[in-house]
């Protein structure tokens, strides 16, 4: 952990008289620079129509105030929620327009706050452990400080001292000494939510010029730099700015950081927060849009809810602040166009001129083929996308061995996800809530999340024996990370990432390498994934893929179960499953064809002996009908040592307007391992146009190693952990 | 039936000799002004660029002409179907530019069907009693007829007369004899295959100057008009321009139709034949674009399948020769902007000019609250749409209370369809069919088309006893259509269609009466949905309700079947749906609120001790995966005389990027049932702002009729079939 080398030296300035305001959300001189932006950027003058539009109706009038009662998606939650926004925008209109009538709103707002904050205890409806006051959980209140906070900044010369003292001891100073005392430890810890504390308790205290409350933001009740600010900083990213908790959260975590950094930069530019541990907040936002969809959203890995995207206020956020800091960023520079909204700042006056003045702004981000470490150090596995194809084909394949990723982690070591033109194709579940919905338990999390969505045979790896990563036990899980063995995305045409995880089952042994070969005989990528389970012992091995679309075709009989269904298991998320369908014994090259967004896609896979497969479907006692009805495709091994190999193939579309379909059967005709054992695994795919010859070494993958076998009497001689052969022959 | 006036004194004239050239898809003034405007019109100039792309790579290519052999999405099959479109683009091209390679491309192919098809016999694919040659089916015989028609039109001046007399004699004639010989039943009736074969035999009839062709093609093959081109004119569409088999078949039926038409007004302009049954061509767009969703889909009853949109070909051609014939219609120029292309034709010339020069064209089509009769005299039955709202917020219900519709008809008497925000809300299934994907049965109509999505328990209306209507025999469902009782859609914010079935069910009456409400303290109209059963003996009534979407919540408890699911029954449909829960007696006012798209929809009913619910879902007994898995809501009530009175309405929105739920809960808190006799029926229904009191006779419906009963000691007067008071009271 790192420490800001400059944090200790200059304390004498928090100490300082009241200083510059605003400062938090914008300065003086930017707030000048604004004004004349607005009439010069469409993107900066629509967004002031728009906040004009959103605060004017309520000037003059009394604004509810109301005593904290709902949960999630419930009046009084919806109420606040409103309100800090509100005042949030309207201070911001008082600086952008000097009318006092903005600042007596925010005043009146703030006085009411003064008047109930003291007395409120626990809210009514807290269910978790970090209660809050005026909303059910901690983090809205954090959320609420935030904005207010800077609320208080914009309109700081408006109050008199007597208001500023009223608002700041009521007001604020119950929510800080609630966080900071009561629930002090869930403030003093690593986490998001501390991340929105820190910021919240970090912005009062620059827009109330209470020294204390800074210090306490950046480094901990305790002072240390045990926790607070920076150390959230240096623990929840990776070198390369990845965040543990994945990039649903990532985008909910950048709104805060942001936020208190600006401010912190304005307020005590010597911090040079921006630069912080090789510039982390950059790397951090860059990490995050690489883990988007081209439709904006969030990959939808752990506890993530699909419909976020980058077009939310957090991005939008974090995304201006970024150029104001940062300097114009060409590739980022398309997702500012799709948001096509600005922030009143003058990181959103940058933008709001960058698209102004660019031209040929590309339609979506650069995407590209990456690999992010997680962990503080780097060395807590990672996640690698492997990225074929430009523009609206583009093909991601995520394959995530990454540390657990704190409570909204998922057990799902070495877990893959495809995207493919924009869409999900093999999905992860992602969360089980209706987020703010009070229907849906109050908005928060459904108790399916952990009990489905979460386990392992929820998602697009093997789960052994019928049970979950280290039994779904998030301790157990969070003390190891899988291993990356090698990888290699340097090359376009042949990108391969290999990982083990050996600890999530007792004795057994995961090792999933993953090739994306892009073939010029083919517009699309085929994706090998080798997925190898090992042990002295025979298992149940169970490999999931959830895919996306209409069943179209298999090469295998299966028995549907049409007139009674019952469920594939009865413990570890079993239960949520319907079992459609079962083919006892699948041998040969097994291929399962399904139809998504009219492409095709297909999954050809290594059968045998040991090997079952069953169609699958989410909904067995799910009685409130939280869970989506989709399906999945298992296959089923047993034994000791068993090696899923299976070809992942996009082929040919469907054009419902001219009805013509192409290419609607896979290319691979046979899959073969020619040799499998602890040392080497040797596979053939013979494709209609083509043959793949993939040799690996399993044990030893030095990069630089030499290997030499023999297969059916023909040597094949390779240094490194792989090598590929393609033999552009035509079979028939 | 009406015959065209002027058809039999004409006759003479296509007994001439050799006619002008090019005349049936456009003329040679009409080319000389398309050339200019190709460099005029930026759709009529990328229309032409894309067909020119399309076609170059093929000159002085040979181009395959197989025998044939697959099933639909087969080679063969997509070889044919793509040499028509070759043929008909690169005669064209030949008009537009004048280089011969494209009319020599043009004769080798002609030349190579001259040789193949005087040999072809019944497709060995051949599964119906209109087996094609070229084909699986005759149908695509007729299209290809159509379209190589056209090309030899095109390309006429360049043949030699005894090429001309080659193809003539190879290509044409043996299509021409099996079609007016051997499939003569199949050619000598009222339907939109013969549509098709009217057009490709007329069409190849004005392109070979051969009278007895076209003759043949107007009137039948007996000449006598009862059947033929005229004929289905007359019989398929109703005075209203409504479409027999409904909106899917309507786009298919409108090309042959327009392409024929406009070939017949351009050889013999004095038949009219744009003003044939009071313009009946112009009448029948307009209504199949009326029954259109927002994202141009055709509604999706009957065996529909339902990405059909108006960017399909058929619709783009028709719109355009629609437009040189009835003049510049701006109400249509939403759908031609939407489309984005034209044809390259003399239509197609004046909608790009139509676009390059209309401002502030809508961004959709005017849609209106609309019926239309159905039968060829107007008198069997037909369709409601009621609307309300406008562009991206329209609300549209669909009625349907018209007759079978042919084979492709459904056991859908009195059913309803919802669609609200350019989103299906509640749906008809369509049809089971994946269009042309060989694996789904060579993309044939699948068997579940007849044994689920036909019958009467897969649509949004009564099923009576575990049956369909007219025990889902299609000849006894022909001969009787539902009786329309009264309607009004002239007045905005009340709009009412009420009508009956006593025949589909031994002994049984249904009448459905749908009141749309717009309330001025709610955007959304309420819909009331009075669906009546009577009967001297006791029935089980089932009415469905297939909403898509997440279901939100319910006020009454019910079982799930967590644990093992079995159907909801063994005939009729039901054995394809799987019975997820049950409650077995509903009391009081039952809700039940989903989310589709971010909007909240509740449907709130009538309880009571003979009520009970189920949640369905389809995809019971579906073994090859064919059915979508989507839900039903099911109300059942046994008894004689039972009254299903539903209030559906949408209501809020869910924003997942502000995170923000509103007006999540229903308007509606109870339905109360004052009245209910064969006379009338009298309900309360008590919003949260507002309480509506609807009367309704139900036998005397006569619009002057003057009523006069007493609810409770109030009396309430009024005349006509209905009345409806709302009290602006607020309830608590």
């Amino acid at each position: 952990m790192r420490v800001a080398p400059a944090i200790f030296c200059i304390l004498f300035f928090l100490n300082d008289a009241i200083g510059q305001h605003p400062v938090v959300y914008c300065t003086n001189s930017e707030i000048i620079s604004l004004k004349q932006g607005i009439s010069l950027y469409p993107s900066l003058s629509s967004s002031f129509r728009e906040m004009k539009a959103a605060v004017d109706p309520f000037i003059g009038k009394e604004v509810d105030v109301p005593l904290p009662k709902d949960a999630a998606g419930g009046y009084t939650h919806d109420k606040h929620k409103a309100n800090y926004t509100l005042m949030f925008n309207a201070g911001l209109l008082y600086q952008l327009t000097g009318n006092k009538e903005y600042a007596e709103l925010v005043r009146k707002m703030f006085l009411k706050y003064a008047a109930l904050n003291p007395a409120l205890t626990k809210h009514p409806q807290a269910t978790t452990n970090s209660p809050g006051r005026l909303f059910w959980q901690a983090l809205n209140d954090a959320n609420w400080l935030v904005y207010t906070g800077i609320a208080f900044d914009c309109i700081h010369h408006y109050l008199s001292v007597s208001d500023r003292q009223k608002i700041a001891e009521g007001a604020f100073k119950p929510e800080v000494d609630f966080f900071t005392k009561d629930l002090r430890n869930w403030f003093d810890i690593i986490h998001n939510q501390a991340l929105w504390a820190c910021a919240g308790i970090g912005i009062v205290g620059i827009a109330t010029d209470n020294s204390d409350y800074i210090n306490i933001a950046l480094k901990g009740t305790s002072l240390t730099g045990k926790y607070g600010f920076w150390a959230n900083l240096d623990q929840l990213f990776s070198p390369d700015g990845y965040y543990v908790e994945g990039p649903y959260y990532a985008r909910y975590a950048l709104l805060p950081v942001y936020l208190f950094a600006n401010a912190l930069n304005n307020k005590f530019p010597q911090y040079k927060v921006f630069a912080y541990r090789d510039s982390i907040l950059q790397k951090a936002l860059s990490c995050a849009l690489q883990q988007t969809n081209l439709d904006g959203s969030f990959y939808g890995y752990n506890d993530a809810l699909k419909d976020k995207t980058f077009f939310t206020n957090e991005i939008v956020e974090a995304l201006n602040i970024s150029r104001k800091a940062y300097g114009k960023d060409i590739t980022l520079l398309p997702v500012a166009k799709l948001q096509s909204r600005v922030t009143l700042s003058k990181g959103g006056m940058l933008i709001a001129s960058d698209l102004a003045t660019t031209k040929n702004i590309p339609a979506h981000l650069a995407y590209r083929s990456v690999e992010y470490t997680d962990g503080a150090s780097g060395d807590k596995g990672g996640v690698s996308i492997l990225r074929s194809g430009r523009t609206d084909s583009l093909t991601s394949l995520i394959f995530k061995y990454a540390s657990h990723g704190m409570g909204h982690g998922h057990f799902d070591r070495l877990n893959i996800n495809l995207y493919d033109n924009g869409h999900e194709i093999l999905q992860d579940y992602g969360a089980v809530r209706f987020i703010n919905i009070e229907q849906k338990w109050g908005g928060r999390y459904l108790p399916e999340t952990k009990t489905f969505a979460q386990q392992t045979i929820a998602h697009n790896t093997i789960a052994v024996d019928g049970a979950s990563d280290f039994n779904a036990n998030e301790n157990a899980s969070e003390q190891y990370t899988p291993v990356k063995l090698f990888s290699n995305i340097k090359e376009p045409y042949i990108q391969v990432v290999s990982a083990a995880e050996n600890r999530a089952y007792n004795g057994v042994g995961l090792h999933r390498t993953l090739y994306m070969l892009s073939l010029k005989e083919y517009s699309k990528p085929l994706i090998v994934d080798v997925f190898k389970a090992n042990s002295n012992t025979v298992h149940q091995y169970d490999l999931p893929f959830y895919y996306l679309g209409n069943l179209i075709n298999t090469n295998f009989r299966y028995t549907y179960f049409g007139n009674g269904q019952t469920t594939l298991g009865a413990h570890n998320g079993y239960q949520y499953l319907w079992k459609e369908a079962e083919a006892p014994v699948v041998k040969g090259t097994m291929q399962f064809t399904f139809l998504q967004h009219n492409t095709y896609y297909s999954i050809s896979s290594l059968g045998g002996d040991s090997t079952s497969a069953y169609f699958a479907r989410i909904g067995a006692n799910d009685s409130s009908f939280n869970l989506r009805r989709e399906p999945a495709y298992i296959i089923r091994k047993k034994g000791n040592n068993e090696t899923f190999v299976n070809v992942i193939e996009a082929h040919g579309n469907f054009n419902p307007t001219t009805e013509i379909s192409a290419n609607a059967y896979p290319s691979v005709k046979h899959i073969l391992l020619l040799r499998d054992d602890e040392q080497y695994t040797v596979l053939k795919i013979e494709l209609k146009q083509a043959i793949i010859r993939i040799a690996q070494s399993n044990r030893d993958t030095g990069t630089k190693t030499q290997h030499s076998i023999n297969i059916n009497g023909e040597p094949i001689n390779w240094s490194g952990p792989y090598t590929i052969q393609i033999f552009n022959q035509t079979t028939d």
